[in-house]
């Protein structure tokens, strides 16, 4: 594996600190023990500034010695391929990491979002809201039988469901509690709170600097 | 590699024929020289008729031997690591694939199947129309420059993005060259068109019975 470097922006307001999807990859990293180190592009002109590098003006994205990936679903699969403690080996373990991982990004982020994104923009109604309410049941009830999503132990599949279902409108969403139990046990890893500390330590910097 | 079996439902209405995403699995395997097998389960009833096999209620859903996944996308990567006419074998050529396979699940349909679904429930006004249009204009600059999306050569990567963009309502949203040329170049292969033709086949079959 080459050196790894993680890609996300500069400076970012208070409101998505802590949710920035850099913090996909830290929270990988930090689970494999993998180290990286962090570069930045800058906030402002974020949209035209490293289409170079990402095309949608998006971040994070990923350099693995000479290779460069973006999509953080793609950076978090690319490193689960590096290493076990992220996906199993095995065929079965294997593909039924990929299938939630894949569930998390577009089945429950694919109506997520978008509903978050109609809330804040104030649509009324929110023409989404019976949909996100359908895959939440359907998660709910996933939840209710087990502890885990894949293989019966922690993998990138729930590192990227808890991502998605921690959103804190998504989580204040509907009394869910096996649901609830799971994003707690998920972000009470010390994987989960360094990449999380790390994240909120990276933008406080970014204030001091401008002071 | 065990037999292949994809799974989608009994029967569906003319308007999503040819839409269904089973269709994504029947291209991929056209396109790889895969024999599959087609089984059914039932649309009426289907939000909880195979929540065992789906935990959404969706299709399609598919089994490898001894194997089950679900999630259209999961479905694709997992039959794209069992031939390199669907993803190249190369470091690179893989992570690219991946990339774009991503891309296409979680940054494009993240925005364009909830922007439909906004459009035909009559949500006025759209509040996703300027992010499909910021998307779709992002895949036009990089579709102007390529044939294909990654490694210079058909991969899982264009059928996962082709069949979003093929939407009719997404495909006639704007105008936008390259796309267009892009959506016929995947449309017009072979390997498209024999899934295509089948699932229309298989649903115009299930209206014969019916009589």
């Amino acid at each position: 594996m080459g050196a790894l470097t993680i890609w996300t922006l500069d400076w970012v307001p208070i409101g998505p600190r802590g949710f920035v999807r850099d913090l996909r990859l830290r929270w990988a990293c930090e689970e494999a023990g993998f180290p990286y180190t962090l570069r930045t592009v800058a906030f402002e002109g974020r949209e035209t500034n490293h289409l170079a590098q990402q095309p949608f003006g998006q971040v994070p994205f990923l350099t693995d010695g000479e290779l460069q990936i973006f999509e953080s679903g793609a950076c978090v699969l690319h490193l689960a391929r590096k290493s076990e403690r992220l996906m199993p080996r095995d065929a079965l373990g294997e593909a039924h990491t990929l299938q939630w991982a894949i569930a998390a990004l577009n089945s429950v982020e694919m109506v997520s979002v978008p509903w978050w994104f109609l809330k804040i923009t104030g649509a009324e109604p929110n023409n989404l809201t019976g949909w996100l309410e359908s895959r939440l049941d359907h998660m709910e009830k996933v939840l209710t039988d087990r502890e885990w999503l894949a293989a019966e132990r922690f993998t990138v599949a729930d590192l990227l469901m808890v991502d998605v279902l921690r959103v804190p409108d998504v989580r204040a969403f509907g009394d869910r509690p096996a649901t609830e139990a799971y994003i707690n046990r998920a972000t009470n890893r010390p994987a989960f709170e360094k990449a999380h500390a790390d994240q909120m330590a990276h933008y406080d910097a970014a204030d001091e600097r401008e002071r």
